[in-house]
């Protein structure tokens, strides 16, 4: 990788959009999550408690949903030293480790339940991705808290998957039907440098979709169910992003993964392509991804966008901005941070509650008065991967704002959010500023340490974002005639205690429109703001979103928000709001319009203020 | 009932759309769903010729298949009196009937393969719903033929049935998971002059939905279930159209049969105002009812009605026909027949295709390039009753246009298609014009033998469509000043052989806009011309439909149609195409349109010119 993250400790957030999500990550999520998987069951699973005749089965997936709290627990206890929450995680990883079985094995379900069915369906019951999430919370335990515990264990669990599955006599030629183990067996093979891990995820990675088909020849499946898990092609020859979304994302991390580990060209640019695909002509405005509602979450043809009714799966989000953070770090390309800070700030963040403890599964960019999806957000769903995946994923929302050459030569500021970075080098830089409700950053340089006076040589390279089309630099009160390469703007000098470098990125109201070709979003356009991408919710408008028109060549203002966080801004503007006169359902009368002022909120908050409608692309007037 | 439907044979039709429907039924349809009831068995299993280990298994519900062709080919005999085609039609009425078992039961599948299962889950089986169609089937035989056998045959069943069900000593309290056997056993008693199937009619009807209730007390199922079944609640406390609509529109069909037959007012007004709720606020523009692609092709909520993946069951189209017809002969509203001519002209006739042996059994208003529904019509379903369905509607087309009151006082036309009806007074009425696509008709008074020459006194009836606003009538010649009552202008007087009247309904473009709830077509218009409904193709148009805007106030033109019918009339003018300039997904570049001129054809004539794009409601030019 030519960019590191870096360390979680090593970023610490003061926006005032990421950081409170943080700290309600902290304060509710991972408690309100610990909680649901006490209740549930779940813990007692892995304390191996279950009988026959007991009024709970360990499901086969319920490991996976642990071993992501975990990993947020001890990711987050490094943001947040706490020697409390330090022995409550001990207490559990201890009951993970002890149930693991001797021969390495596991998982609770194929060891209480079905001891005979282990890993015989590998399509639909999720063992190989229950182990994957294990192995990156082990990974995580060690890396953030130095107990080699956890991580043992899952290399005997991975040395119990490698003996079993491969291309040797006597094994089976399987891999998973939900991808995640790649791309853990990856950071599992950097954690203990052991090159053995990084095979097996390269197997896995190019055993899938090979003739015969291990799941028509071995499982028995029908060739319809290939394309959904991504199984229906060899990887490297897979031309476009399918299937179940989150399946997708983490298969492509892995491949990202693999690719750099052993400098593997032509996978990089395999996932390249589909990510191209993806993110080019299969993705949401707000970064979601997996659009379909109708069986498996799964992408939808090219242009293909749906707004009511689109699933667009919180942890497809969350898995995105995982990819593209990998395809940053290994390309340096800033187009993958416009795609991962789209996911964010909108995809991602629309899937929790302000609160941070109740949850969207589906994010659609519509919610009429009666839509399918138009459910409030909800505490806990029995298939419950997005709540534990936010647990995760949170606590990671610093590391994404930066990046670190390797060599110590460079650091990039990805996402201008208010963060505090320490630097190797002796020197810390603290940005600070608004964003993303203010376009203006200012970066201090400052000594990590009193005893530190010294200047270190390195560039600081400043992201444009993509969505920017006017910005300026100046260090220490002088403006920098710079140009953009790669959507970076590159500062190389000895920098010292006391240089202040400020970057003003124009952030005005943008009527952005849909590529032609998709017909849902055609005569509709979406406000953004930065990174945001704005909605209409009833609550501040009123009811019937669906009848509004605007003139995207307006003067919009920009408001400070009521009910929502401090400092939110919302975009004002006037519509024109449509209505057929008339009881009936079909008539010739004509519509007839009248003006109203509209408030718009970011589409991540929404129905944060009760129940409500909602409506991202909106009617453009046209003349 | 007020009005009658004039016997099958008592009206021909020589229209430009109906009658050819109907010769592509009796040439294409019924020939090739009997090609594919032997084919696929089910035939076979009428035969009694399955073994346990041969390779097809008859189904639960394929005994209505062959019951709906049956009847078909029983209605058509009496259109196109035929030797071959009625010994043929015989021949397989004595394989049903040597079917029946001893004690009158008759379904193959639990007679041949689950024997011990006869009548154990109605709500998922449909052995009650074949029984309704058997009895259709017979009652219609004996109608068009005399013959007894069918008829008597099928009493036997009825009676077995009503032996079995019922609130007696002994009896099951079950009623059926898919409605239709009680609107069959009000034909039924009708035709046998038998009160006791009028009494099992409404036995069914009253205890559906009763507490306790059958299906989860009796059967197990969750409640969650009953809604989509209409057995959440008594019939009569029901207040909006819900649940898997062909099921919905049997049961109303069956309520307004025993509502009408025992005069029970409160049970007439209960399917009066379920009728309202699904044409009044849950019905698409052609018709079409049961929006829901998820699961069941059910209802949706109020003003919830989408345009792609809309379902819109053939099946349910018809049975909305089925329904109106009803309700007119109960009420003589002609606002029922306003439904019935939407639903016949669209709905209906868009889910089989001119060549007749080609069917849809979801009818979404749009198809984009890659619409889940945009799929050529079949020309078999595994699950057919969609194409048996035609067999046995579509000779009913030419009885939907007339009705009579029962003491000859009143002759009404319900739609002017060209047709020729023999009345009970020895006078003919031949409709003459080329309604729908020509808005004159003419109706002459001839005798219906050489012999007659006489004049007759009774109401000839006109009915005024609901979507026509200008109109004129003439009598040999002489306009008449006339109101409209009930929706129907009426003409009392002597008629003579050689009395002419001329209908003439203006009948221009019209613009039509949803009511200003239904999001899905705010902001659009769909383009209707008398009865039908227009669609744009891309055949005519291009693809990319989506981005095509009309002003609506513009003058149409009216061409003959290409590659569609002789006499085929489309709506051409001029369209704004409005592109987004760019390959990128999301920009903010500013659309720019260019004028293009668009052809609209009849929305049910949509792909018979090969694969296409389709869409109804376009975007409309509001400045």
């Amino acid at each position: 990788m030519k960019y590191l993250s870096p360390a979680p400790c090593a970023v610490r957030l003061a926006d005032p959009v990421l950081a409170p999500r943080q700290e309600a990550n902290r304060s509710a999520t991972i408690p309100a999550s610990l909680k649901f998987c006490e209740e549930t069951h779940r813990i007692d699973a892995l304390r191996l408690a279950w009988k026959p005749g007991d009024d709970w089965t360990p499901h086969v997936f319920w490991d996976s949903d642990v071993a992501k709290v975990l990993e947020g627990m001890a990711r987050d206890l490094l943001l947040h030293p706490d020697p409390a929450a330090a022995a409550k995680l001990d207490e559990y990883v201890r009951i993970v480790v002890a149930a693991q079985q001797p021969d390495g094995y596991l998982n609770t379900h194929f060891t209480l339940v079905e001891p005979e069915k282990r890993w015989t369906n590998l399509h639909d019951w999720h063992e190989l991705y229950c182990a994957g999430h294990l192995i990156e919370a082990a990974v995580t335990h060690f890396e953030t808290t130095g107990s080699r515990l956890f991580l043992d264990a899952m290399c005997r669990y991975a040395d119990a998957i490698g003996a079993f599955f491969g291309r040797g006599r006597g094994q089976k030629r399987g891999y998973p039907g939900h991808e995640e183990l790649e791309l853990a067996l990856c950071k599992l093979a950097k954690a203990t440098g052991k090159k053995k891990y990084l095979r097996l995820a390269k197997y896995f990675i190019d055993e899938r979709g090979r003739e015969p088909n291990y799941f028509v020849k071995t499982e028995g499946w029908q060739t319809i169910r290939l394309p959904s898990i991504q199984a229906d092609a060899p990887v490297r020859e897979q031309t476009d992003a399918h299937g179940h979304a989150v399946r997708w994302a983490y298969l492509a991390c892995g491949m990202a993964d693999v690719a750099d580990a052993t400098s593997d060209a032509v996978l990089l640019d395999t996932v390249l392509r589909l990510e191209r695909n993806a993110t080019g002509r299969r993705m949401l405005v707000t970064g979601g991804i997996g659009t379909s509602p109708f069986g498996g979450e799964e992408f939808e043809n090219d242009w293909h966008l749906r707004n009511e009714d689109a699933y667009a799966e919180s942890c497809a989000a969350i898995g995105l901005a995982l990819l593209e953070k990998r395809l940053h770090a290994i390309t340096g390309d800033a187009r993958h941070i416009d795609v991962l800070e789209r996911a964010i700030y909108n995809g991602v963040l629309a899937g929790i509650s302000l609160s941070g403890d109740r949850f969207f599964y589906q994010n659609p960019l519509v919610a009429n008065a009666d839509s399918r999806y138009k459910t409030e957000r909800q505490a806990w769903f029995s298939c419950s991967c997005c709540p534990t995946n936010f647990c995760r994923f949170l606590p990671q929302l610093g590391e994404l704002c930066w990046a670190l050459a390797p060599d110590g030569s460079e650091v990039r500021l990805l996402i201008p959010a208010a963060s505090t970075i320490d630097l190797p080098n002796g020197l810390r830089l603290i940005a600070e500023g608004k964003y993303p409700y203010d376009g203006r950053v200012s970066v201090r340089v400052e000594a990590s340490s009193a005893r530190n006076t010294s200047s270190a040589s390195f560039t600081l390279s400043l992201r444009i974002p993509g969505w920017c089309r006017k910005w300026n630099i100046a260090v220490n009160g002088k403006r920098v005639r710079a140009t953009v390469k790669d959507g970076f703007v590159t500062l190389q000098r000895a920098w010292a205690p006391g240089d202040t470098i400020l970057l003003d990125l124009a952030m005005p109201v943008e009527a952005i429109r849909a590529n032609a070709a998709v017909a849902d979003d055609a005569g509709r356009v979406a406000l953004m703001r930065g990174p945001l991408v704005y909605a209409l919710e009833s609550v501040d408008n009123g009811p019937g979103l669906h009848r509004f028109e605007i003139d995207a060549s307006q003067e919009f203002r920009l408001v400070p928000a009521k009910g929502l966080p401090r400092g939110t801004v919302t975009i004002r503007g006037e519509a024109r709001v449509w209505e057929r006169p008339g009881e009936a359902l079909y008539s010739a009368a004509p519509p007839r319009a009248r003006r109203k002022a509209f408030t718009a909120i970011p589409y991540a908050l929404w129905q944060n203020r009760g129940p409500a409608e909602m409506r991202v692309w909106l009617r453009e007037r046209l003349c």
